[in-house]
Parts: structure tokens; C-alpha cells; sequence
């Protein structure tokens, strides 16, 4: 698949660009091939130059005062409380929206969308997602201080791979509504003249889409739920998590001049920053206009949200908590394993939906290219890699970024406790690194806690952050067994399997179906059991309790359209 | 498109058959363009000179004894309290499930099924909708006297429409799945050699589907769920109606027979028949294997089921109760649009989810091709022409059919009472008919009430049965607001509207959009507004309170399996 090069673009009008790609992405996601609009490297190469100094500095410009501009009703309010993770206050402020006035003006806003058709609405989404790429410098930085990610990952997150996946729903959303025709003669055959009828098919939106931002992934989560809902049709109103406004704030300010410049109304997309506290988020999904709603976050407002929101006829995607769960039986480079588990468990202090927590291996140890490894020195030998990722501070922060509130520094702090209870014993602790430049981060490596799988309270809760539980079974096949039962029951985003044998790939493989959650195989280079692509992986499979929907299979986005039929005698 | 021939038939397999009609019916939902695998005419030219005789004889001999032969985890009880709204009693028991054993058949049957992938199990689907078309005769006796259908729209609907709604839906579950690769392999270029990963798609079950039947149309409104939870790898339980059991029986019969001829356990469908006021399906629904619900029913049940499902993690699609609306601005043919309203109106006795309720018109009058008739001249021809249709009992009972309970049949003695608290006057009384054959059948005819636009609270609910109001408004603005609003706000299956200009019907289209309905303009002949064709027309929306789904849109199919990726280097 050929990308669209600077020659194209200097002679193409966005317009066409924007066609162009579109159908690029709709080739790649209906083969499931490897597609990537925005890259992920942000080399000078590929960005320009002047890129990152431009996109810092325009960040900078951000902090310290109003951020105006937006459309939107506003109820005079300005709230904003956002404190990087490394340390400095942001101190912007946004305005608050009056939410009966932002209800009705994203009312106002729908119809000329809704009548602009799929594809139109699909192209100009395109466009905006090329205007955000153009300030993915900026947003990596609004990332990085919101989230606590290390930049590069917040450059690569935030910015690109969380524009294939904008990308990817306006795709999936465009598919879907093209499969629907616009009009047909139907000719029912009858005994004299054949009944002749004109029927209309018209796409329609549901309503207003909320999505619910949350604070590691401000955009990369929200932007399947805002250009999935846009490119029904929806308007959008997005609630920002208070400590991560910047990002979105920024997504939006793109979106609504992108949409004003199509002659569409601004208010399409709407931002709904708050106040600590405020409660915000339940507020407007009680709204009746809202229809559908995008949730990240805690699980228990997230089973409000699916319970009271189906009573109110909408239509609720959430992604929740689980455990995500490596299952070692046996493997020919163990050197790479352990590399490959070392990265996953460090990369963003384990603040990933998508970091392994429970890892299963047989009490009894496992074989491997080095002869057998006892379970004991499979920690040993885990802890070591770890170590040797992030035993240099200066080189670690760029791994672990830093730990993104006090719940997550709280555990952290206490795994000899989590250990205790568990009636197991600390294999490595998570070990404070001081950073370089922000001496106030709270920087954290992974630490490690065998357990007897007998301990399973210990681990079938979420323990969100740099807590991964190494957890003895009686063989392979318990851990199979274990995996299966807990992700049912418990939820997981991702899972991994390593073993050299194709007989247990094969128990895996049907464990991974059992239990409704996507399985990597013997991953040992620089592919991550928590790294999914867009248009190919999905993110999530909406079959456990750990989220009700994936980016972006066709459920996530069939229902945020209706068709309406009108039919009449030709 | 041509439909296979019984010369095609007498040579090809049933396999091939059903490869051949289910690429038909794949073609006809893509272009929704007429089609229809299954004749609707009951003639003896279509189905044999001897299916009518041997139809009867066969339902005949299901009567007054135990249903015996279906597969299932059984508790020893048996259940059984038909009786016909013609008169006699049924006296049909069958064998009460045992849900626990139940469950756990289903899950045992699953992993195979599953396995044999969407193709397959669309080509046995199809074969079990060709072997119920042969029952057909028989299938619509049990129709008749479990809903009180006249006999031809119980043929008709019970039979073949149902039939292609089934087929409808197995299309639709299969092109959707088919959507997905199985595999693919990933090449993302890097410095050197690509990254390349083989990934595999798994298309998963979710669980067991329950299917809770009604009692109007225990098949049509069952056979979409039924066919599009099985075509997506899930095993049914259905929980037919307590008073209409018998169709749902005679379906997994066959079904049962057909997957245990393919090399699958019959336990796939399963029969969970129950007494009256037993809330069986309470308990379905609360079990923890069951992930998807179809439910037709009363609206406060099915709130229940959408808000605890969603809870529960299931996909609850229900269709409860709306208020149809008409609005009348003009015609050109009042004749024929008289004649098309009354049928709509007489059809089963206003028993259909679809028939219209409120029908809008200017308190001033309208125009017509006749001149102008005033309000009062408007109900007075749409009495006469509903009276023209059913003045003759023994002609009437084939439109009319019977009431089907003791609530529809105390709302058709108590029009004067509705009439008089909404402020209105009665237009037409519904009038008692005697059935030439069941001198115990309560047959009624429908009844008109005249009210203001004022008496929201009388038309706002919904009025099962015979009672249609004729709703005086301030002109067609109104009218047409007024659909809006009610609609919007107490759902609707279905829309229609009549007017000599284009310009009303532009808004008529622009408020349907808006509410969220279906509509149909200026109804004339052979087509009703109460009726849908599988393939072309959606059964509902989904877009208003009355239903949360329609038959069949990707909506309604998606959201029944999930997608579970496994990758591997390579």
C-alpha cells in the first residue's frame, strides 16, 4: 500500500488527500494488513527539523493562561487544575460548559452533518486528523504532562498511533453505512404488474456521543469514540479527565476549525472540562440528548454507565480494569523472553490498560535454551532484566515515565504489604529513580510478587501500576486452566502465551478463545503483548469484563447509526 | 434473481441448495431489492394439492398429547396450557427443562459448532429454514390457534415471512463474519528486514442466546434472533410465549433434527417451555451463561432486561410497545386510501406491534379528490370503509382473526370509557362478530375514537387491540410535531403519512429522521403500512423507545460474536 508522499501533497487539495487516504484505510482494515497513515518516528526525517522545538514551544505558549478560542455554550466558569506527573502545574484554564446550552447548540449542529452523507463526513474527519497530525509535537508534550508517559511514548501514543486509530473508526464507520444503499426499486412480482416501490434509506445519527477521556491515555483512548460517533453523524461532547484536558482540549480546537473551514457548525465536538470532583461526566450522561457514550476508566462508573445508560436507551462503549495474564510453560531464547516481558512490564511503569500483571509458570519451573529454570531463578533472572532496562536513571525515565497519581505511588510504595497478604514474597521492589531534569517526578520500576495460585485475591484484581504478580501453578495446564477462569471472570485486555510446544500453543489458543481475550505468541523481539496496530490488531475484543467493545470491530461501530426507510409506490 | 426451481431441487443436494440460497440472499440484502426465498401464497398450486389437507392433519395430530422427541436436559415435569383464542383447548404438554442441565448442554454443544465456522453453520441454518417451509400448513394451524391470526396471515407470516426473516438474518450474520479474514500476514517495514507476524481472526461465540417468544407472533418475531445468535456460533434457549408454545416447538423439531443430520448436537436449540406465571424467563436471563437476549414483549420486562443485561454484560435487543402514528394531510384517491387505512386497521384486529394507533388530522378537515371532508366526514368514511371490509362476519373472521386475551378483548368492550376520559367521542364502536366455525372466538372489529391534539395522555399509550384515534389537530404542522414528539418519546414501529404535496412530505420525511421511524407515503394498494418485507424493508429502527433493534441491520448481528486475534512471528 503506497502512503502518500510530499510530492502528492503539494499538487493534492486536502480534499483529495483526505479521499485518498480514506480509501487506503478502508483497503487496510477490510485485509487486516499492516497500514500506517501518521509514523510513529519522530525523527527530524520525518517531521522536519524544526518539528519538535516548534511543537514544544507552541506547547509552552499553552500554559499559564486562558485557553480561548473554542466554540462551544459556556457558562462564564473557567476550571483547570492540570499538574504534570514530573512536576510543574500547567496552569491553564478552560472554559466550562453550560451544559443545556451545549446540548442544544450540538442539536443545532446536526442536521447539516447528518445530511452531508458518510462520506463526506468521513473526509472531512480525514482532514482534521491531518491538521492533528501536524501538531503532534505539541500534543506528545500535552501527553507527556498529563499522563506521565516518557516523550517518546507520548509522541507515538499521543500523536500518531492515536490518529490511525481516529483513522481507523472513521474507516470502519464509513464502511459500514456504505454498505447501506442510498435507494432502490423494489419489484415484487405479482400476477399482472409487478408492485413497484421507491425506497429511501437514510443513515441517521442517534444523537449527541459522549466520550469520557481518562488520565494515561487522553487521546489514544477517546479518538475511536469521538470519530466513531462523528462520523455517524453524532455530535460529540467530550469530558475530559480533570488532570488531562490539555490533549483533547488541543484535539478540539483542531476538529473545529477543520469543521468551520467545511462550512459545517463548529459545536459539533464540544469540550466539557471540570473541577476536581465535580462529577461532570454523570451530569451529562444523564442527559437525554445523549445517545451514546465512549468510557475509560474505573470499573465501577463504568458498570453505572453500561447499567443506566441501556435503561435510558443509549449505547455505551466501555473500557474498564482487568488482569492481564502471561502464561510461560517453556521457550528456545529465553534471553529474548525475558527482554521482551522486561520491556512490557517497565514501559510506562506498568500504567498500560494493556500491562501484563499475572504471569503463570509451573512451581516446578520451566525448560529452556539455558537447561531448567526453577521458578525461583525465573525470577531472578526476570528481575535482572528489569534491572538491566532500568538500572541507569537517566536512560530509565525514558522507559518508565512517570507514576501518574498517588494511588498508583501508594502501591508502589506498599508491594511488601501486597506481597504479605498474598502469603507471598517480594521477587523484586519497586525501586525509586530519580529523574534527571524533574526532580519532583515520582519515577518507579516494576516490582514483582510470587504468589502460590492459591492466592488468587491477591490477583484477580486489578493492581494498576508497577505490581506484577508471578504466580506458581502445578503445570502448564493449570495455568491454562487459571487464565481461562480468571479472565472470564475478571476481565484482561491482552494476554501472551510462550512455550515451544505447539500442542500447549494449541490448549492456548483455545484457552485465549474460552476466555475472550487476544493471545501473542512467543513474543521476543520488538512487537509487545501491549502494543496493538490499528487496522490490524484490535484493541480489546468486548468478550470479558475488562471492556464491553474493541477498536474497532464492526460493533463498535454499527450501532451509532439507525437507518430510516421512507418508502412510496413508483 | 432467479429462485431455484423444484427441477433444480430434484438434482441438487441439500447442501448445495442451501449454498445456492444463501448467496442469494447474501446479494439481495446487499442491494435490499426484492427477494423472497419462500412463496407466500398458501395455493395448492405453490406448496401441492395435498400440503393444506396434510398441514391440518399433522398439527391435528400434535393435539391432546405429550410433545415428545425434542433433545434438551429435561426435569421430568411436564407443561402445557394452550388454548386457542378460536375456543378449543390445545392440550399439548411438553417436557419442562431443567436449566442448570440445560446450560451445560448448551455449552457442551458450542466448541464444535463454533468451529465449523460462519459458512457452514449458514448452510445448515438455510437447510432447517428449507425443511420448516415444508411444515408449513402445519406450522401456520399452530399459529392460528396459539395468536388468533386469521388462517392465511397465519400461513403467510407465520410460515414463509418468518421463514425469510430467519433467512434474513442468517444472510446478515454470515456476510458480517465473513467480513473478517482469517488471516493475515503482517509486514510493518522497518530499518532492515520487516517486522512480520502471521495473525489470525477467530470469529467466537458469545454465550447461550435466549430467545423469549411472544404471543402474536410466536415465529416472526422469534426467527431473527433465533437464526442470527445460531449463524454467529451461539447456542438458544427459547422461552416461548406460555400461551404460544406450540410453533416454537414444531421450529426445534426441526432444527434439532437438521443439526444432529449435520454431525451437531441438537442441544444447540432448546425448548424451554413453562407454566403460566412462572417467570421462567426471569431466570434465563439471570443465568450466567446467557450473553444475548431477543425479547418481544411488554415494555416494563423488557426495560428490566436492557438495563440488568447490560449489567450482566449481555446484548439485549427488544422490541415492546409504541404508539404507530399516521399522519393525514391530503390525497388524490381518498377512496383507496380509506380502503388501505381500514385494512391496516382490521388486520388481526389491531393486534400487530405495527399497526397504526393515532392517526393525525387538521381538526379543519382535508382535501381530497372527493372535495373537502371535514373531520367529522373523515371518521365517518374510514368507519364505513372498515365496515365495508368486515360487514360481513363470516368474511370478516378471515381479516379480523380473534383477540388474543381478555386484555385485548376488555379494551374492545370499553370504548366509550377510553373515549369519554380522553375528552373524545367514539367514532366507530368495535363491534362483536360471530365466528361462523368458533362460536367461542371473541371477535371484534376496530374501533374508532375521536379526541382533540389536547388528550396527549389517552394517545400517548399504548392501546393494544382494536382502538385507533382519530386526532384533531390545528393543521398538518401540528400533526406532524406531534408525531415528532410522541414518537421520540414513546416509540413507534411504524409511520405513514398522506399529502398531495411534495412539500409536506419533505417535512413528513425530515420528522421520521427525527423520530427516529420508518415511513411510508401515500399508501394506496397492496402494501401496508403494518407490513415489512425481509431483505428490503427494516423491521423497526432502533431509534426510538419502542424497539432498540431492527430486523435485520448489521446492528442487530454485530454485537453476537466477537473477534479474538492470536499473532505469531514468522
Amino acid at each position: 500500500m503506497r502512503r502518500v508522499t510530499a510530492a502528492d501533497n503539494a499538487t493534492a487539495t486536502p480534499e483529495k488527500t483526505a479521499e485518498h487516504v480514506l480509501d487506503e484505510a478502508h483497503k487496510a482494515l477490510a485485509e487486516r494488513s499492516y497500514y500506517s497513515r501518521y509514523p510513529e518516528s519522530p525523527s527530524p526525517r520525518v517531521y522536519g527539523e524544526n518539528a519538535a522545538a516548534e511543537g514544544l514551544s507552541a506547547y509552552e505558549s499553552l500554559l499559564g493562561k486562558k485557553f480561548e478560542g473554542l466554540a462551544g455554550a459556556f457558562d462564564g466558569e473557567w476550571v483547570g487544575e492540570e499538574k504534570s506527573p514530573y512536576g510543574p502545574t500547567l496552569d491553564v484554564a478552560y472554559p466550562h460548559l453550560d451544559v443545556k446550552g451545549a446540548m442544544d447548540a450540538a442539536g443545532a449542529a446536526m442536521p447539516s452533518w447528518r445530511n452531508a452523507g458518510p462520506r463526506r463526513r468521513a473526509v472531512v474527519l480525514v482532514e482534521a486528523l491531518e491538521q492533528l497530525n501536524k501538531r503532534s509535537f505539541e500534543i506528545a508534550n500535552a501527553v507527556q504532562h498529563t499522563s506521565g508517559q516518557p516523550f517518546v511514548m507520548a509522541f507515538q501514543a499521543g500523536g500518531p498511533q492515536a490518529q490511525d486509530r481516529g483513522l481507523e473508526a472513521v474507516a470502519a464507520a464509513y464502511v459500514e453505512q456504505a454498505r447501506v444503499p442510498a435507494s432502490v426499486t423494489w419489484e415484487k412480482p405479482g400476477r399482472g404488474e409487478p408492485t413497484r416501490m421507491q425506497k429511501d434509506y437514510h443513515v441517521v445519527a442517534r444523537g449527541v456521543g459522549l466520550v469520557i477521556g481518562c488520565n494515561t491515555f487522553p487521546t489514544w483512548n477517546a479518538y475511536p469514540g469521538i470519530f466513531a460517533s462523528l462520523a455517524t453523524g453524532n455530535p460529540v461532547v467530550i469530558k475530559p479527565h480533570p488532570s488531562a484536558v490539555l490533549p483533547l482540549a488541543i484535539t478540539v480546537e483542531v476538529l473545529q476549525k477543520v469543521l468551520r473551514d467545511n462550512g459545517f457548525h463548529p459545536e459539533l465536538v464540544q469540550l466539557a472540562p471540570e473541577a476536581q470532583g465535580e462529577g461532570l461526566a454523570k451530569v451529562l450522561a444523564e442527559r437525554p440528548e445523549v445517545k451514546i457514550i465512549d468510557y475509560t476508566g474505573g470499573p465501577s462508573f463504568g458498570a453505572w454507565l453500561e447499567r443506566e445508560g441501556a435503561a435510558r436507551g443509549q449505547q455505551v462503549y466501555t473500557e474498564k480494569a482487568g488482569v492481564n495474564t502471561v502464561v510461560v510453560d517453556s521457550t528456545d531464547n529465553v534471553k529474548a523472553m525475558l527482554g521482551n516481558l522486561a520491556f512490557s512490564l517497565s514501559l510506562y511503569t506498568g500504567q498500560m490498560c494493556t500491562t501484563p500483571q499475572n504471569i503463570y509458570l509451573p512451581k516446578a519451573g520451566i525448560d529452556t535454551d539455558e537447561g531448567h529454570l526453577s521458578f525461583e531463578e525465573f525470577g531472578t533472572k526476570l528481575a535482572g532484566a528489569i534491572g538491566g532496562l532500568t538500572g541507569d536513571d537517566a536512560k530509565a525515565v525514558e522507559v518508565l515515565g512517570a507514576t501518574v497519581n498517588d494511588d498508583v505511588r501508594a502501591r508502589a510504595g506498599s508491594l511488601d504489604k501486597i506481597a504479605s497478604d498474598a502469603g507471598g514474597s517480594v521477587v523484586a521492589d519497586s525501586r525509586e529513580v530519580t529523574h534527571p531534569k524533574y526532580p519532583d517526578a515520582v519515577v518507579r520500576t516494576p516490582g514483582l510478587i510470587g504468589v502460590d495460585v492459591e492466592a488468587s485475591d491477591a490477583y484477580t484484581t486489578e493492581q494498576f501500576g508497577p505490581v506484577t504478580f508471578l504466580i506458581g501453578t502445578d503445570g502448564t495446564e493449570q495455568s491454562l486452566a487459571t487464565f481461562r477462569d480468571t479472565v472470564r471472570q475478571h476481565g484482561a485486555m491482552t494476554a501472551a502465551v510462550y512455550s515451544t510446544d505447539e500442542g500447549v500453543l494449541d490448549q492456548a489458543r483455545e484457552a485465549a478463545m474460552d476466555a475472550g481475550v487476544a493471545l501473542s505468541e512467543n513474543l521476543l523481539g520488538q512487537v509487545f503483548v501491549n502494543q496493538t496496530a490499528a487496522f490490524s490488531d484490535y484493541h480489546g475484543t468486548g468478550a470479558n469484563p475488562a471492556a464491553n467493545a474493541a477498536y474497532a470491530d464492526s460493533a463498535f461501530v454499527a450501532g451509532r447509526f439507525r437507518v430510516i426507510t421512507t418508502r412510496r409506490h413508483v
